[in-house]
């Protein structure tokens, strides 16, 4: 199958908050997804957005059972080690479970990590849930470490009223 | 002791590496920093930059032993949710040993959250290192979840001979 991995335009904002959808529910937490499309175009598409993306868009002859073009997408952003410099982080990598198995995931991957070199990044990091057996071993198959194991990093994160009472206590300028 | 908070400029970027280095020792970690500050310089100063950076300053008779008046930072860049939107990570907070307990690693990470919220972010994450207790109990104290803990999120990063294969594998446009 004729698989073209390109990068998402305004216009394909529906189709990404479609799978971030179908995303949430395979990774059983459907209930946390409170984006919309419009925030997507809005975040993703402005003068220094806040994300990249990347969609896997399919000939019309191989279309999803619905109808969908787009069957795999990858949201990616810049972040910072002052360790090591640049790096990229991959929020996202998603195919549609019909169209797993014929290395769309892995042309995502890559054109992300492709991308990354060429904007000087000497890390790809992502997170997995630690029940995804299938996504921690297609990582660890290419080499990815797991620097929660190796080397003890644990995430942390204020949301909600702590992050608003944080905000509140800030020193006046 | 009057500390002022202020993000930080061109000119800060050797104390800000000097700084980089010594939380690296804490982290017992020291050989792992590669970064330069003119690197630094490079990357948080341009016109769409990988990060942003606070500093803690004390006034001229408050100087460290060595002589330093910047004496702690916070380094942050924005990242991105697909579930909840925009959100904000610290990559770094650091204050010098002789001047914690005053408030200043605080102020640090409340001015960090306010910055994020004027960005409209939802979310404030970061990452900690298993052992490092005075750490957890810190940012525990302030409302901060251990989503390694809640969820199960673990860290994966490609770095090296591994991300140059996959950048080489990508698919050609």
């Amino acid at each position: 199958m004729n698989v073209k991995v390109r990068p998402a335009t305004r216009g394909d904002c529906k189709e990404i908050s479609r799978m971030i959808s179908e995303l949430a529910v395979y990774e059983k937490m459907p209930e946390q997804v409170k984006i919309t499309h419009e925030e997507l175009e809005r975040d993703g598409f402005c003068a220094n957005p806040f994300f990249e993306c990347l969609v896997a868009e399919v000939p019309e002859e191989h279309r999803s059972k619905e109808g969908f073009p787009i069957v795999g997408y990858a949201l990616y952003f810049y972040t910072y080690s002052t360790w090591k410099g640049r790096s990229v982080y991959l929020e996202d990598l998603y195919v549609m479970p019909d169209f797993r198995g014929k290395g769309i995931g892995k042309g995502l991957l890559s054109k992300v990590a492709e991308v990354g070199k060429k904007k000087q990044c000497v890390r790809l990091q992502l997170s997995v849930l630690d029940w995804n057996t299938p996504s921690r071993d297609f990582y660890a198959a290419k080499g990815a470490q797991d620097i929660t194991a190796s080397e003890g990093w644990r995430s942390l994160r204020f949301v909600g009223q702590d992050l608003d009472n944080l905000a509140n206590e800030a020193p006046k300028d």
